[in-house]
């Protein structure tokens, strides 16, 4: 469904139960109908940080409707595994899933461009583009072919770049790592000589701590201390260029969203509004925190990717995702508007968020040097 | 209120109407009841940005509440005047207001913490501090005396320094200037040899363009455009380390919110919520397209603040706020945390954000060079 159908089906429903309070009885039935959902995740129940959001959805959506609409949160794998949550929303077996986008590219490679964008958008720039430029109308349009309404629903804010188990010096400390990195990171690092081996996040440490890969990306200090993988690998690289933040996104089956009167789609909006800042929120608290415990409990030795991966790192994002962007006409018209939003946010982030950084804080951060 | 003592009206409030769902047939007539709620802001009716946010609010709730809350917005001046938003919710004249903190410093000097602090916390910062530190707690805490419940409720960004009508290479070029700058950022110019004058909104561009007065701060681009700023003075600086963001609040008459079942409660918690990120959505993706058409159509000149300005600045910036923190035994608990916050955040935002920025832009902004 459109967001302009949408709209129109809210209204329309707004209509007709304005209709049912001044023409019948039966109006307190109505008013009265519940709703009992189903939410599934690709994050272990419970999960720090991401795996919070389904729950604080779940709770406020509650509260609000005044318990007409509740929500049981599935962890990934007790109803459907974490990677079939979109097929289970598109296909009804659950109403609501949380998620993010990249984990759909091989239905539509586009998708990617709402999840993580090397060297693109953080998540303040993500969700202007999202809620006042065209991004939400396009991520929209996208999935509307599968019968799924998206929203935003939380960031990461920016991401580590990584650990590893030998130091980085230069580009060619990299050639032949074995490395996990999903997505369009992944695809950069194998064109700096990376091997790139995909895992679920169950499987990291262990591999990590076994040898079978000398690196892998995760998320931030706050999850990454949680997982414990300061224990298999000593050295903690930033900036996470391949992820500047992830936008993770809760999907609706169109059909059960219309079903809803239009009181408890807005109930379901703006609750999961109120998520897509909340993880954020929560992400910088305990980042920070997480941070400290790292460096100086666990003695972790933090490092800045040196500049030549960066360099070439950010030229090699330019052509993925150009490559990306040309693998459709809907992904072309998604590439153009977020780098021409793009190019605007950085322009004017330079004189106010970076510049503020800097003036702040003008030395940076001293650990890599 | 304490947020505690709110949890429990609302844990009591939700049994109570439990039991009225199973006791009696007058749970309709009770579950249907009304309220017309007043909100006074400090801002014109409508206007950009800042102004958007109680409109949206208003309009969430109703539909939230499918009509059983509705709030009629007050422009500043249409019931109260703007600054006199505070008591008119303690009061009650009005539910609900929308205004930032730093205008009730008479009322409670550690009040500006939690809207603008110079060389503080910036946007996502202060959400962090807020939401998952113990930023939101303490600020209740400070309005408890008064009956006023209060939320964050939208955030500028970072702002700009302001606008000129001389160019400044230096910290000696500010001496004798006469500028309009309020709050914490106002006395740190005053113990740098500015003249600080202070004014409403309305009278600033009349006071720029006759010459009685040499400079202003106002917000950002896209607030500056909508006044005619660049009609008035050549020169616009950045960054705006005096406002890293305001923080806007909503606040609630105690005894109002009270009044509300708890489903309306979590109804208004979560649209505030909603618009806390929105504001701060809407001025990035329009601050964008304004500085492209001050620079661009207007030939605005943007420069950088010189560093001795920046340098002196965060001195002085220090004295002011431990000034201030000094000033009761609350604002000095409210300092610490702020602090205490402050300096994780600044350390993690060192290898996250403000490291993405440079990594991704390294040559920043190049206007002021």
């Amino acid at each position: 469904m459109k967001l302009r159908s949408l709209a129109m089906a809210m209204a329309m429903s707004a209509g007709a139960s304005g209709l049912l309070l001044v023409s019948s009885i039966d109006n307190t039935a109505q008013a009265q109908e519940t709703f009992e959902w189903k939410m599934v995740t690709s994050w272990p129940k419970n999960f720090p940080g991401v795996g919070q959001g389904p729950e604080r959805l779940a709770t406020l959506v509650e509260e609000m409707s005044d318990g007409r609409l509740t929500i049981e949160v599935f962890g990934a794998g007790q109803l459907v595994p974490g990677f079939e949550v979109f097929d289970a929303v598109a296909g009804g077996t659950a109403e609501l899933g949380h998620s993010a986008s990249y984990y759909w590219k091989g239905k539509a490679p586009a998708a990617q461009f709402f999840a993580a964008v090397p060297f693109g958008m953080n998540a303040q720039e993500m969700n202007a583009w999202l809620h006042y430029g065209d991004g939400l109308t396009l991520w929209n349009e996208l999935y509307d072919d599968f019968g799924v309404d998206v929203m935003a629903a939380g960031a990461s804010g920016v991401q580590m770049g990584g650990w590893y188990n030998k130091e980085i010096t230069s580009v060619d400390d990299l050639d032949g790592l074995k490395m996990r990195m999903p997505g369009l990171g992944g695809e950069v690092m194998d064109r700096m000589g990376v091997a790139i081996v995909n895992m679920p996040g169950g499987e990291i440490f262990t591999s990590l701590q076994s040898g079978a890969i000398d690196a892998t990306e995760w998320i931030g200090p706050y999850n990454d201390l949680a997982f414990g993988l300061h224990q298999a690998a000593e050295y903690y690289y930033y900036p996470g260029w391949h992820e500047p933040t992830v936008m993770f996104e809760a999907i609706v089956n169109e059909e059960a969203m219309a079903s809803l009167p239009a009181d408890l789609q807005a109930i379901l909006r703006t609750a999961v509004r109120d998520v897509n800042a909340d993880v954020l929120d929560e992400y910088t608290a305990r980042n920070n925190d997480a941070l400290e415990t790292l460096v100086d409990e666990h003695e972790v030795e933090l490092r800045r990717l040196p500049a030549d991966v960066l360099a070439q790192a950010k030229e090699h994002s330019a052509d993925v995702v150009a490559e990306l962007a040309e693998s459709s006409e809907m992904a072309q018209k998604i590439y153009d508007s977020y780098q021409a939003f793009q190019e605007k946010v950085v322009n004017y982030h330079a004189i106010s968020e970076q510049a503020y950084y800097n003036a702040r804080n003008p030395q940076g951060d001293t650990t890599g040097d």
